[in-house]
């Protein structure tokens, strides 16, 4: 059965190796919409340095969209004219392989910043993607795109006749300011370009927007959403909204569950707060703190760790009222000593923190990681 | 020969054990000034979760200060009315030993927080300082106030006949928002409380706020300057700014060079840019990315990493117009690929990095650290 970005219907797929990782392991993504229809959405990453193949799929991501092409093995970012030309290359190719216009192909790399990309691998391997596109190669597709990933990361959701269906890569440089990642999103459901639009934008705000796995914004982030319209079928915004937001959800967390080096999956959730926004800086205050994260590494509740992260915001609250809990267990009430720390079992992966302002009725949950020896590790050496 | 806080004519200090570590090593400081004046200055965190010592020292530091009591051991943060009496109480108790008004007593503290101090401790152990108090007793004081310090801080300026010493007490949770660490900063000179505040603000704006260890603002930091006036030398407020910064500069990189688990002192330093504003902007955001500090932890003049970090600031600057330097390589030029980054060498522990925006002739330099595994093993197992 076919899973992630070929799981709705009119969509190939395909993923080989054009040998521009050392490891030899596959580098090359392919994404085609058949049809009938060609609606595509996109969201991109608001960090002013922004990659060659960002600066591309900018400029044609405006409302149509053919095709996707994907490598790993290389950001192409911060390499001036010659990889502006090297992204609008990879566009040329693919469109010449896939007899489609070229300003309806987007451009996505990842990999270290800095480097041009070896042209002549791209020259020979993207035809080779082309002729390698299935109906069931999602899976290649999402296993090309990894970087440091440990696993393909992919998602579907099934409605009534319809579906969507989406891959992600991303394994660190996680953090709001949007998208953070690679993610290709795919449906079959009829629908045009302004709601796809609006439905991607609620959609990542609610979810990738809220991943902060070390507060870096990467210079090369996309979300990508292309439609088939191939089962026929109208779907309600509001609907098709929830659905999508389900998947990018789902697609966070794995993103979050294989974030480099963490062992514990960190829910900040802010309750009780005067408004949405205070309750996103509270949480994203926490989220950014090391201090507190490398707590949660450590399996320490270390709450106050957590107070000093929200009182550097400009959130409405009065820092003796606030209570904090780790796993259900009150330690801080009233900005004070709560229940007994030795309560909290930190031994799962999973950690709930709930902070209750006691200002309001808004709320807002923002997803990290731990600080662990192996995120240093992994991003001491990366590019060495 | 006296050092630190008893430089300067006019003060007298004490460290002792009043048995608040498990260590079993000092824990309680003790300054005391003479006179024949007692104008003072302070500057605190500004972290909205203020521990109690600092919501009681903001209250009395005035402009008249006559002592100042320091213990290590415990934050006394977070610990509700309770804590707030505790801070008080040690007022009292040094003001009985002393005998001086208690709004004139300044208190401090530091260690973990959400925890109440050991009060009986203090009881015994603040009179035995104030027995112990001499005009030598600087190093004794600085030695008092060490947490996970690994050596005591102090430093001074010698005018002529007039003389400015100072202690610190940081080695993590520092960040900019002020202070971020306790100082104790005395002089002999004659100088009222108004131009003495004016030249404390202004050193710890281009000192102490422009250090970043790890992000994290502290709940306890305090900066206090206390005059004796037993020079009865009147000094320019210009100069005395200048030998103050100068004090609290050497006091800053000490706090940096000794900084929780760190293996590189890391200086960013941004010129050309538009504003003095936008040049720390830019500054802050370098020295506060993860990956960018593991990277030199990992040795590698990353500078994709420093570029990511600089788009993510709304500072006036083309990215096509950056320049990026590492240890005086030009790695990055004009936001593109420079100099081999082979050729810088990253095995010294100082690091410079120098940015160039190219958009004006301001400049802004902030201090930070890598990100190693000692940092995040200190952090994790330090409450524990």
């Amino acid at each position: 059965m076919s899973s992630g970005i070929t799981t709705p219907q009119g969509f190939a797929a395909a993923g080989v190796t054009a040998g521009l990782k050392a490891s030899g392991t596959s580098d090359l993504a392919l994404v085609q919409n058949l049809g009938p229809t060609y609606a595509a959405a996109a969201v991109f990453t608001s960090n002013r340095v922004q990659a060659a193949p960002v600066r591309w799929s900018r400029q044609v991501a405006d409302g149509t969209l053919r095709a996707v092409v994907l490598n790993s093995g290389g950001a192409n970012a911060c390499t001036g004219e010659p990889g502006m030309a090297d992204a609008a290359r990879m566009a040329e190719l693919t469109a010449a392989a896939l007899d489609c216009p070229v300003d309806e192909v987007a451009v996505c790399s990842t990999g270290l910043i800095g480097e041009r990309l070896p042209m002549p691998l791209l020259e020979a391997g993207i035809p080779a993607a082309a002729a390698a596109l299935s109906a069931d190669g999602g899976t290649a597709a999402a296993t090309a795109i990894m970087t440091t990933d440990t696993v393909a990361k992919q998602a579907s959701h099934s409605g009534p006749g319809w579906s969507i269906g989406g891959m992600a890569k991303g394994a660190g440089m996680l953090a709001p300011g949007l998208a953070t990642m690679l993610v290709v999103l795919t449906t079959d459901a009829v629908i045009d370009a302004d709601a796809l639009q609006g439905s991607l934008s609620a959609a990542c705000r609610r979810t990738f927007d809220r991943i902060d796995s070390d507060g870096c914004m990467s210079t090369n982030d996309s979300v990508l959403l292309l439609s088939s319209g191939a089962s026929g079928i109208t779907v309600d915004a509001a609907e098709f909204t929830e659905a999508l937001t389900a998947v990018c959800h789902d697609l966070g967390q794995q993103l979050l569950t294989d974030a480099e080096g963490a062992a514990h999956d960190i829910a900040v959730e802010v309750v009780g707060a005067g408004s949405e926004t205070d309750a996103l800086e509270v949480a994203r205050s926490i989220t950014a703190s090391n201090l507190f994260k490398c707590a949660i590494f450590g399996r320490d509740p270390n709450w106050g760790r957590a107070l000093a992260a929200l009182g550097t915001t400009d959130a409405a609250f009065d820092p003796d009222r606030v209570d904090v809990s780790f796993n259900g267990v009150m330690v801080c009430r009233a900005g004070g000593i709560g229940e007994d720390r030795g309560l909290v079992d930190l031994a799962p992966r999973a950690v709930h923190v709930l902070v209750d302002l006691h200002a309001g009725g808004e709320t807002a949950t923002v997803w990290t990681n731990d600080l662990t020896y192996d995120y240093v590790k992994e991003n001491a050496e990366y590019s060495t």
